[in-house]
C-alpha cells in the first residue's frame, strides 16, 4: 500500500512536549502554543506563557519523529500491559474469520505489514481491564497518564488567571487539578471508562466521564463505493489531528479487515466499531443469517486486533419494537433496524440481549469497552423521548450492571433528534437508569430542517447535552442526512464538535478551562494576529479568513 | 447605477401566496412549498398537504413580479399610512445634510432614480408609531399583517400534527395561533415592536417580541475598500432572500447616504444602522468633533430616508467607563468605543444620554424605533456579565421608559461573549430592568477559540437565549473577529441564525413550529429528495451535497 498522502507536521507556532508521570515512569504528551511578548504603551516587554492544550494528534505533529504507517505507531503501552503479568501472547489469532483473511495470498497487497499474529489475551482466571483494576484500588500507568492529560499543566500555572465559576449541573469536579487517584476512583465507580484494549498498545491513554473534560468522536468508514485504504488511514489521521478523542471506524465495504489493521496500527486514540456491521457483510448481508456464532467470531476477530470499544444494541427487545409503528421516522439507526428485522423474521429475543454476559466475558479478555447502542433512537424530533427510547434505555440499565459484574467498561448511547427543550430529560433518564455510566450522545440535533447545516443543528445539542452531563460527544458533519463526508466534513465536524465539547467544559467550570479563550481575548485585544491564529482550534481556516480581506503581513504582528 | 447581477426567482417546488386580512383590506406574503404524494405500500396515493412557510425574501420571489430596482419594491403601506390622516408631506427634505446630497450633481450618477424629495414627517401634535396607535386601542393593518404573518396558515390547518409541548421560559405564546388583538396588546405592553417607518412603505411589517416567532438581523455595510452599491445591494437582497427577518447597514465608506437610499428603497424587511457612524463620517473620523447638532442632522436625514430602528448607545454613562479598565478586551462595541473615547476628551456626560429625550421626540415623527445599544457588551468570555455590562443594561432601563413617554417603540441590545451557564443571567438582568422591551442580541458567542466557526460559537448561544426569551438574533458571520463577510458568509450565516430561531420556537412551543420538521422528517423516511430539498432552509446546499455523493437523478424523486 502507498502511503504519501498522510498528514504530518507541527502545528503553527506549536511544540510537542511530554509531561513527566510521578508514579510510573511515563510521558505524557502535549501541545505547547508559543506566544509572542506583549509591549505596553510605555515600551515595557512583557511575557505571555506560552498555552499548553490537550492534544490528540499522536506522534504525527512530533516532529522529532518520523511516522511509517507500514509499521504503525510506536507501543506506548506495551510494557505496561506486560508488566502486569496478567496477559498470555496467544500461539495465533482465535477467530477462523481472523486466521482466513490472514492465509488468503489475494490479500497480501493490502494486508499491513506487521500485522500481529500473537494477540494478547488475559491470562486464565485474570481481569484486564482498567475498571478491575480500579475497584482494586491499583493507580495504573494508564490512570496516571490521563490524569495527567486531563490537567493539561494547569496544576503548573503560577499566576493568577480569571475563570468564571462554572455550573456543572450535578458533575462532581475537582476543583483545581485531576489527581492520578481521582481517575481510579471514577472508573471504580463505573463514572468514567479508560478504553484501552491491549492489543492496542499505540493508543494514549484518554478518559471518558462526566468529571473530566468533554471528548468527541469522529466516525470514519469506507464504503463500497468511496474509498480506498489510504484514503481512510487518511481520514482517521485527520480527524485525531484537528481533535477527536476517539474514532469509530464503521466500515461497510470490502476488506474491512484489512482496513481496520491499518487504522488501528496507525491510530493514537481509541477505535470504535459496531461489529453488527461486520458480521452482516459475512453473511452477505441478509439479515435474518446472522446468528451468535458469526457474530461471536466477529467480536474475537476484532478484540484481537484492538478495537477498544464496541458498540453493541443489546438493549433492542422484541417488546420494544411495537412501540415504534406510530413512529414518523420509525427505527433510523442502522444497528436497530438489523436487529429489530432479525427479531420479527426470527421470533426469538435479539441474540445480542440473551447473549449478553457471553459478550462481557470475551470483551472482558482484552479490556474492550461496550459502547450500548441506542437503536431506537429517535430520527426526528417528532419521535424524541418517546416511550420506544426510554423503553431501551431502561434496558441499557440493566445491561449496565451485567457488563460491570463481568468488569467490562460501559458507556451508554443516546440520541439523536430533541428538540432543546427536551435535552436535559434525555441525561436525567440516563443519569436515572444506569447508575452514572458515562452518556455518548449523536449530537442531538434541535431541528429537522436544516440539512446541510447539521454539524450545527447538533452542535447546538451537542454543547448543552454536554453541559448537562454527557461526557462524550459523536460528531455529526454537514453530509449528515444527504451523503458521505469527505475530508473537509471531516474536519469541519470535528473543530465543530471540539468547540461544542470545549463550550461544555466552560459551563461545568472544568479547572483552566478557560485559560485559553483568556489568552486567545488577549492576543485579540493586543492584535497578535499571529498569536490568535496559533491559538484558534483551526488555525488554517483562522488564517485564510483573516488573509481574503487583510492579507499584509504587517497586519500580523501587531 | 447598474443593477443586472441582483437575486430573483422562486425557491424550488415554491410559490408566493397572500392570505387576505378579515380586518384590512391586505395580502400577507407568504411562501407554500409543494410536495410531491406518498405512495403506501398497497398502492395507495396520499396526499401530502402543502407547507406554508414564513417568507422573509419580499416581491423578488414572486415569478409575477419583475422588481426594477431603479424604481423601488411597491408601496405596500402608503395608503395605509396616509389613511390615518395623521401625517403630511414636507415640502423638502428637513436635514442640511440630505439637501446638500440632493442638489450635488457629482452625486447624479449614483443617486437613487427615484429618491423621494418630499418625506413624511407626523402632523404637529400627532403621534404615529404603532406603539401609540396600541395604546390608543387601534389594529392598524400593519398589526393585522403581522398576525396573519406570524401563523403560517397554521390557523387552517385542519389535520391533527404533532407537537411538543414547548417550554416558554416565562413567554406568554397563545396556544393556537396569534389574533390580531394579541399583536395589538403586546405592542401595547412594550413587550414587542413593530419596526414601520412612515418612509419604508416598501417594508412588509414584521414583529420582533417574545412571544412571537425569533426574528434573525443581518448585518451588511459597504467599507471604503471592499464594495459598490450594487453590491451592498445584492447582499441586502441575498440576506433577506435566505431569512433575514430585518438588515442593518452599517456602512462606514463614501456615498453611505446613496447606497443606503438604494437599500431601502429596495428591501421589503426594516432597515437598521446606527447612525453615529454616518455622523463620525461626518467629521472625518475625529471623534472629539462629533457634536448633539451633526449627530442630530443625522438622525433626521436618515428618518426622512426611512430607516426603521437605530441603534443608538445612549446608556453608556461616564461613571461605567473605569469599570472597564481591568477588562481583557476592554470596551469592544464600536460605537461604546467612540463614545466613551468622547467622554473622556470632553469631560461630559454621554450626548446620547443627555439628549435621549430630544432624540425621541424625533424618532416619534416618524416612527422609527430605537435599539438601545449595549456599548459595553463583553468582548469576551473573560468580561462576560461584568458590572460594566450590567450597569449600562440598567441604564438601558431608565432610557427604556423615556422612549415610551415618548411614543417611542424600543429593544434592547444585548451581548456579545458569554459562557453557556452565564446566559440565563443575562436574560434574567434584562427582563429585571428593561420592563420587558424586545431583547435583540449578539449570539452570544459561548467561546474564544474558534475564529472562523464564529457563526457555530454563536449560534449555540444565539439558540439557549432565544429559548430563554431573546426576541431577535443579529447574526454572527464566520469571518467575525477575521475580516468582512462576503456574499457566501452572508448566507452561511443567515441560515445558521435561522435555524437557531427555529429551535428557539420549537423549544417555547410556538403553534405550528414543529409542523415544518415533521413534513421534512416523514419525506425523509420516505426517501422524497426533491421535498427534502424544497423544506430545507438552504435547498441548495442539500442539493449539492446530495450530488456529490449520489447524482443519480433516480435517488431523488422516490
Amino acid at each position: 500500500m502507498k502511503t504519501k498522502n498522510i498528514t504530518q507536521g507541527s502545528f503553527p507556532n506549536s511544540q510537542k512536549i511530554y509531561v513527566k508521570g510521578k508514579i510510573h515512569n511515563i510521558e505524557v504528551a502535549m501541545r505547547e502554543i508559543e506566544l509572542a511578548d506583549t509591549t505596553d504603551k510605555n515600551g515595557n516587554v512583557i511575557k505571555n506563557h506560552p498555552v499548553t492544550v490537550y492534544d490528540t494528534s499522536g506522534p504525527y505533529t512530533d516532529e522529532n519523529i518520523e511516522v511509517n504507517l507500514e509499521k504503525g505507531l510506536p507501543k506506548l503501552r506495551k510494557q505496561w500491559i506486560l508488566d502486569r503479568e496478567d496477559v498470555e501472547e496467544l500461539d495465533g489469532l482465535s477467530s477462523d474469520y481472523g486466521r482466513m483473511r490472514l492465509t488468503d495470498e489475494n490479500l497480501d497487497h493490502l494486508r499491513f505489514d506487521h500485522v500481529s499474529t500473537q494477540p494478547l489475551k488475559a491470562k486464565e482466571g485474570k481481569y484486564v481491564s482498567q475498571y478491575y483494576y480500579a475497584k482494586k484500588g491499583i493507580i495504573t500507568p494508564e490512570m496516571e497518564y490521563v490524569a495527567i492529560r486531563e490537567n493539561q499543566r494547569i496544576d503548573e500555572i503560577k499566576e493568577k488567571y480569571a475563570q468564571h465559576k462554572g455550573c456543572p449541573m450535578g458533575a462532581q469536579i475537582p476543583e483545581t487539578h485531576i489527581s492520578p487517584e481521582f481517575v481510579r476512583d471514577e472508573i471504580a465507580k463505573g463514572r468514567a471508562i479508560l478504553p484501552a484494549n491491549i492489543n492496542h498498545p499505540e493508543a494514549e491513554p484518554m478518559i471518558i466521564g462526566r468529571n473530566f473534560l468533554v471528548k468527541i468522536n469522529g466516525n470514519i468508514g469506507n464504503s463500497p463505493t468511496t474509498s480506498s485504504i489510504e484514503e481512510e488511514v487518511e481520514k482517521a489521521v485527520w480527524a485525531f489531528r484537528w481533535g477527536a478523542d476517539t474514532i469509530m471506524d464503521l466500515s461497510t465495504g470490502e476488506n474491512i479487515h484489512e482496513t481496520r489493521e491499518w487504522i488501528v496500527r496507525n491510530s493514537p486514540v481509541p477505535v470504535g466499531t459496531v461489529p453488527l456491521y461486520q458480521a452482516l457483510e459475512k453473511v452477505n448481508g441478509k439479515v435474518e443469517d446472522l446468528s451468535w456464532e458469526i457474530y461471536k467470531d466477529t467480536l474475537i476477530e476484532q478484540c484481537e486486533q484492538g478495537v477498544d470499544y464496541f458498540t453493541i444494541h443489546a438493549g433492542l427487545l422484541w417488546k420494544h419494537i411495537p412501540m415504534t409503528i406510530h413512529r414518523t421516522t420509525g427505527i433510523v439507526s442502522r444497528g436497530g433496524s438489523i436487529l429489530a428485522k432479525w427479531i420479527l423474521h426470527h421470533h426469538k429475543e435479539n441474540f445480542l440481549y440473551t447473549h449478553f454476559e457471553d459478550i462481557c466475558k470475551i470483551l472482558a479478555k482484552y479490556d474492550v469497552a461496550v459502547s450500548l447502542g441506542d437503536g431506537l433512537r429517535p430520527g426526528c424530533l417528532a419521535d424524541a423521548n418517546d416511550k420506544a427510547q426510554f423503553g431501551e434505555l431502561e434496558a441499557l440499565g440493566h445491561l449496565t450492571k451485567i457488563a460491570r459484574e463481568n468488569f467490562v467498561q460501559v458507556i451508554i448511547e443516546g440520541p439523536g433528534h430533541v428538540p432543546m427543550h427536551m435535552i436535559k430529560e434525555n441525561m436525567d433518564e440516563q443519569l436515572a437508569h444506569c447508575d452514572e455510566a458515562p452518556f455518548y450522545t449523536l449530537g442531538p440535533l434541535v431541528t429537522d430542517i436544516a440539512p446541510g447545516y447539521d454539524h450545527i443543528t447538533s452542535a447546538i445539542g451537542g454543547a448543552m447535552i454536554a453541559w448537562h452531563g454527557t461526557a462524550m460527544l459523536c460528531y455529526v458533519t454537514q453530509k449528515e442526512h444527504l451523503g458521505l463526508p469527505n475530508r473537509d466534513d471531516v474536519k469541519e465536524g470535528v473543530i465543530t464538535f471540539k468547540l461544542a465539547a470545549h463550550a461544555a467544559d466552560l459551563a461545568k467550570g472544568f479547572p483552566g478551562a478557560q485559560y485559553r479563550d483568556n489568552a486567545m481575548s488577549k492576543a485579540r485585544f493586543e492584535f497578535r494576529w499571529r498569536d490568535q491564529f496559533s491559538l484558534a482550534l483551526d488555525s488554517e481556516k483562522a488564517m485564510k479568513f483573516h488573509d481574503e480581506t487583510l492579507p499584509d503581513e504587517g497586519y500580523k504582528s501587531t
